[in-house]
């Protein structure tokens, strides 16, 4: 998807040249993707869409441009966090990613909170 | 990015084959993102970084997952949204993608506001 890559590429060029980004936290922006997925919501709720398109776009940067100043701060790494978040979707959904049978939704919803609940149960 | 590519290829998985999902809309979706941007605040909060890594990564999933949904119910896509605010981000730190000047955070970000603030006039 090159589009994720030039953002991508956008959010590590503001980092190296934005005096104001340069001196930002993941404590200092820790508000920021609750504030944009509160418009994301809203503009769903007002059935605005072009709203929701540029909420969402603004959501999508916010949450890549936290991991990317957590890389930064040595926290964490966008390999991780995205390995981490598809091992977690393929584990709780078997019956896409595994061998699993189930036929309704009501079905694969309670399943995946089964298997949610176990894991929880395990750490 | 090819972590993002993957993480691409396993929510089209899942929208093709989970029977849940197939019956969810982005109205149906729409508090998921708050969910997620809430827990990573909680993270940042409570110094859990190990806990920041899994929910950042849920965040980045549910704001692409409510795309992809969004996709699908044709109301717009991937290339719109992240061309949108890529231009916006370009166009608001100029000091960054342009010609201009800035040599403090504070200046950096009242340039920001002035941008936006214009922008908002114009609209």
């Amino acid at each position: 998807m090159k589009e994720i890559d030039e953002l991508i590429d956008v959010i590590n060029e503001t980092l190296r040249k934005c005096p104001w980004l340069k001196e930002q936290t993941i404590y200092s922006l820790k508000g920021e993707p609750l504030n944009e997925a509160r418009e994301v919501k809203e503009a769903i709720e007002n059935n605005d869409m072009d709203n929701f398109e540029e909420e969402i776009g603004d959501l999508i940067y916010d949450a890549l441009l936290i991991l990317a100043v957590a890389e930064k701060q040595g926290i964490t790494n966008y390999h991780n966090v995205l390995k981490r978040v598809i091992e977690k979707i393929k584990r709780r959904k078997p019956w896409v990613f595994g061998d699993e049978k189930v036929s309704t939704a009501e079905e694969a919803a309670r399943r995946w909170y089964e298997i949610k609940k176990e894991e929880k149960n395990h750490k």
